[in-house]
């Protein structure tokens, strides 16, 4: 490792901005209070966590600054979304006993989901097309009186293909259920409006957009009651107890406000450099595909399909190389099962086993796509070298 | 404000010591990788974590790091150890639906206990001594084959009294159940070990001992299966799912070795100071109580009620001359309930309304200490000359 090191998995994580830490470190060291005591130390916190959360709400054009309740993360944002309201609806009526997802949800999205089955709620998973994409006529298809809630995810975490949110929220709301989107790899990366998207329930990720970790989001729209999944003190609302996490909430807060400011370059810029990556890879690179859509696609997500290769294989032999990718999902690599959202979208074996994600950043450089391209050539035909596909795909 | 605010709210939250913020720091710029990952970045992350979790072990004297779950608080430790018990509890055995809990618990563990209640389990609450202390006998009388858990917190966060854990804990295995405690007061500031208590489930927060807020932890005894109540990608052995805050975690872990490294120092020091308090402020302020016990007491903690005077209006005032101090939880103090705690511990009205925690730390000084009850005594002097009970109280 003499180069720098090339990180192409902004969709897992990415580096806190430098302004971002600046802002957290006060709260941190002298700002230190807890917002629920009435003095100094107590009211500074407060103030503090008052603002970021006008931050976080203008970046997904909230109305109230109130509609935004912090979590500890995207994950806990999607439980407290779906168990809270699936638990709240059942509370009032108990035939409101049923949930629709869809198959290519985040794990996040799903166990919650799977978690209702255990508790006697009936759950529907659409299914998506090659591409990707819910079909608003499936939702319609499944939709009953009985259902209180739609759960789709805003843009997929693996292939980066944007949901027709807009349009799958309004026919929940015709069918008199509410609808869900987990934002997380959305928000800060395109333009999301949850007043133009009509959505009652919204999840964000302060890491995926340089903040820190241990800090999310729900969006819950004004006058919409739930179930909180975390009780005590009654912070947050009552929506979320437990001291608030005020560095955490105070980076999440300047994180939401440069991801909003930059948006119109950082869409511009990543996507003109995802499109270099993948033109470069399709032409360089024999027997690979691009995966997902073309046009509803996520600006930093570009995901291929090396036939003849083993992903695992690719990705230790990537960080051999200093570049730093992934299979899929992070949160499911570690498990070692095939990714469920190219299950999905009808993928064999052989397509999946071949699949790799690099998500991008503003950090990222023209440079470093070339030297990824350079060692993709390189690692794909040693790989197939040794494949006992060898014959098929090894030139 | 002139001279240098004292702060005397230790038990609400701590600032960050820096040699924790030091360690951290990596941890948002460079080793910024989601610890699922397996590259690189993902591989610093994990073992950043491990480390930690082995000092987190550490402090409570934890055999098994594996035996810590990094939960977003203390809070949520609470609720996990609670619902997830009782929830795996009944799923085995449905007449497993009975939890025993005590008055005097933290809102954490109250409003999940009322949660359960409202999912049909039963709970008893324990009544206090009038120094706070729950009577093993009323453990014994209360626990029946339907008993699930027992939870009974360490050392009370108003009035820090220590409760016998021990000998609670065996009653309950005794009797077939588990038992839990919330140790967010105690870990740290006294010696605290899983073993010797024989607890199964404790709970831990960083931010009561110089780390960051928005984490804590779980001990899970080695074993013991409990339900998650945030599912996911399966983080934290699946006990509770989403990307680990790493920064937080790195933190803690310090915070723990730093915590571990200093007790027998923090107690002698922190008690001393506080009996030097104690003393001065009953000598020189008529009409006033230390309330909670004299023995079986937190090193930090000082709770007195100064009759006559409205609390609130004690704290406000002290403000004013730059010393922060608390009536009571500070979670609960911003609803202006009056405390559960001394309720509980059979205070009048007026015993409740004029009560003040002071609670201290190694950062507070005897000129501190000196300065405080200067305050204290002309502020409650001023008070009660405008109190209705001016007649009885005011000298």
């Amino acid at each position: 490792m003499t180069e720098q090191r090339i990180y192409l998995d902004s969709a897992a994580s990415t580096p806190v901005a430098d302004e971002v830490i600046q802002e957290m470190i006060p709260y941190l060291k002298q700002q230190f209070g807890n917002p629920s005591s009435i003095h100094y130390f107590g009211r500074e916190a407060t103030r503090a966590i008052q603002l970021a959360r006008k931050r976080v709400a203008g970046l997904v054009g909230a109305a109230k600054p109130q509609e935004i309740t912090f979590t500890s993360g995207g994950t806990e944002a999607d439980n407290l979304a779906i168990k809270g309201t699936a638990d709240y609806a059942r509370s009032k009526d108990p035939s409101k006993n049923h949930v629709i997802t869809s198959y290519i949800e985040h794990d996040a999205v799903l166990e919650p989901c799977r978690d209702l089955e255990r508790l006697g709620y009936s759950v529907t998973f659409l299914p998506v097309t090659q591409e990707g994409l819910v079909r608003p006529e499936d939702l319609k298809g499944a939709i009953t009186p009985s259902t209180a809630l739609v759960s789709i995810m805003h843009a997929n975490n693996e292939v980066g293909t944007i949901q027709p949110v807009k349009e799958l929220a309004r026919i929940a709301h015709d069918a008199g259920a509410l609808f869900h989107t987990d934002a997380v790899q959305a928000a800060g990366k395109m333009p999301v409006d949850v007043r133009d998207l009509g959505v009652d329930l919204l999840s964000m990720s302060s890491h995926k957009i340089n903040g820190p970790k241990g800090v999310g989001a729900l969006y819950i729209r004004d006058g919409l009651e739930i179930m909180p999944i975390i009780h005590g003190g009654g912070q947050e609302s009552a929506m979320r107890s437990g001291t608030e996490n005020v560095p955490g909430i105070v980076g999440f807060g300047k994180a939401c406000e440069l991801a909003g400011g930059r948006l119109p370059e950082y869409q511009r810029q990543v996507s003109a450099l995802r499109d270099y990556l993948i033109e470069k890879v399709l032409s360089e690179i024999p027997h690979s595909r691009l995966n997902g859509s073309k046009t509803n696609r996520l600006a930093p997500n570009a995901h291929f399909t090396f036939f003849g290769v083993n992903g695992e294989d690719l990705i230790i032999k990537l960080d051999e190389d200093g570049i730093a990718a992934s299979t899929g999902s992070a949160c499911s690599v570690k498990k070692q099962k095939p990714s469920h959202v190219l299950k999905a979208m009808g993928f064999s074996y052989e397509e999946i086993t071949g699949s790799l994600r690099i998500s991008l950043s503003m950090q990222n450089t023209k440079e470093e796509m070339d030297r990824t391209v350079s060692a993709l050539a390189g690692v794909v035909k040693e790989l197939r070298s040794l494949s006992p596909f060898k014959s098929k795909y090894y030139t």
